[in-house]
């Protein structure tokens, strides 16, 4: 009896993805030649929690015209920023058994762009991409380049900017599969970023923290055609790579942390054999250009590449706590106690 | 395992309601002093699914000073109307077996007019109430004392409202506990409203049409602590009552006609016994005053009361198939699974 109610239970979930596909997400990112007004753009992209990419938004920046790497050098060369380093280009991703964090190192900006332009060389990969509004608090000098926030998005979403934050790294430098609680506006000014999507209906599909179900199924063994997931459940120990003084790097864990949700799984190259539900995701992969601004609404997971050298400046406006919010709670919290993902 | 496993799916879909209570549903209705602003009114009230009630919105409509019963009768008095008869005042509810409808007479207004006013009797309770947009087809002369839309909401939601409904009924007309597919501004024009609401995330407490649960343990007797809901689920044969030349009434199996789901509890009488889980859902009370008018959102729940004579007008649009749509059809779909309600 049980059985069959929970078999149903999972059905229910495993065809929700596709059910918010037909009716909600469009099969490719589509584009908007200009802003939106702000009515248009809270009831057809932020309130039905859809992406677009918008031209034309970002043309009256001087940044569009001005920023290049020699223009950051002589802008900023001197400014200290912080940067994200780590053996392969992936800051905060899975690796084994840890979630592990960058090495962060106070560089001069004049050396990040050292190693961009093919001037010297420094051990692994520099990505400055610090999340925590590091445009005005380490490079206020860019800031007459750009408009703080973005008007028409700040109207409609009733607020300012939580963030402003500066990115600009080499080609290695990816970010991994996550999710974040903020309407996201990442605008490209120079070179290319390349965008991998989930909408948050895919949750069922997405192996994320099922902490929940480790502890459910604790006390027995995996069993019969309800086959729960093994104890390695996606919970992390956290570490963070330290750049020794020889340039090698090494992990170290973070004893004084909790374990970490994360998504272990690459989606350019998903171990299906491990996470078969994977296959049945489907991803949107867009590529935002110079001068184009993409609209990543909050909870969608997404994972980042670029361009060699790409500059880009994104906005956080802080998500709003509704029903949507509340309803991706429940979607998260079936995932795990069904045990399906 | 099952049995654990989907003792936490229902705990999850139990624990919603509340969830979504604490952040994003109010103790009380709120009011507000004007009209919002299109923007305002999509963010802060459509978008979230929020009811609100909004007074000073219809002063400028002539209707608000000039309707009375005298003046329908002169303006109106010899056309006829639609009017739902039932010998309980209940239309479109559930009695036994059955999912009743009204019978449906055409009368010049004027007699209906006579009723309300004690002038004369007639056989059960009447209900002005033809929800197919019976203001501009059966009352066109009432047109010009009201606004053809509601403009701000109109510029809002992006489109003309699909249907423009006139009520006008007597005390023991009462609406049944149901949801629509339309965001509906309900005004109050003469008397008053009492609307009874319940949030769609407390989907999990009404007993609503479960009739994939009835086919699920079609094969099993209920068993355990994993009890089903009988077979009898909230599944209904439709039929609509006649009225005899003698004035009583016999309700008549529409046959041609599918079960049809509904709720067939009574919120202001609720039988616990048989729906246990109704004591956990939190009805939300109003009472809309004439002049004002109750912002009542797509699929929330709804049980409406009047006061004798109460002259209403509510304006549909058509709901957006979104996200928020999406999500609860999943609530809606595991609460049946799951076998919760």
């Amino acid at each position: 009896m049980a059985e069959a109610a929970l078999d149903a239970v999972r059905r229910e979930l495993r065809e929700f993805p596709a059910a918010v596909r037909e009716l909600n997400v469009p099969l490719a990112v589509p584009y908007l030649d200009q802003p939106p007004t702000p009515l248009h753009f809270y009831r057809d992209w932020v309130c039905p929690n859809r992406p677009c990419i918008i031209r034309h938004a970002l043309q009256h920046w001087p940044a569009l015209q001005k920023w290049s790497l020699p223009y950051l050098r002589a802008a900023a060369g001197s400014t200290e920023v912080s940067v994200a380093v780590t053996p392969d280009g992936y800051a905060d991703a899975v690796r084994g058994d840890r979630f592990v964090m960058p090495a962060e190192r106070r560089l001069p900006l004049s050396c990040v762009l050292d190693v961009l332009e093919g001037r010297a060389q420094h051990p692994g990969v520099l990505y400055v991409q610090k999340q925590c509004s590091n445009l005005p608090t380490e490079l206020p000098q860019l800031l007459s380049d750009l408009e703080p926030h973005v008007p028409w998005a700040s109207e409609a979403l009733g607020k300012m900017p939580d963030a402003v934050n500066f990115w600009l790294g080499e080609a290695a430098a990816v970010t991994s599969l996550h999710k974040d609680h903020y309407e996201n506006l990442y605008c490209v000014v120079s070179g290319e970023k390349h965008f991998l999507l989930h909408p948050p209906s895919d949750r069922p599909f997405i192996p994320y923290g099922n902490k929940q179900v480790a502890v459910l199924t604790n006390c027995r063994p995996p069993e019969g055609p309800h086959t729960f997931l093994p104890l390695d459940s996606e919970m992390y120990t956290p570490a963070t790579y330290q750049l020794t003084e020889e340039g090698s790097f090494k992990m170290v864990d973070e004893e004084a942390m909790e374990k970490v949700p994360w998504i272990p799984l690459d989606p350019l190259a998903p171990d299906l054999a491990r996470y078969p539900s994977y296959s049945q995701a489907r991803a949107l992969r867009c590529t935002v250009r110079a001068g184009e601004m993409l609209y990543l609404p909050a909870l969608w997971f997404h994972h980042v590449r670029q361009s060699h050298g790409c500059i880009a400046v994104n906005f956080w406006y802080d998500m709003e706590y509704d029903l949507k919010y509340s309803y991706f709670q429940l979607l998260d919290s079936l995932t795990k106690a069904s045990g399906l993902a």
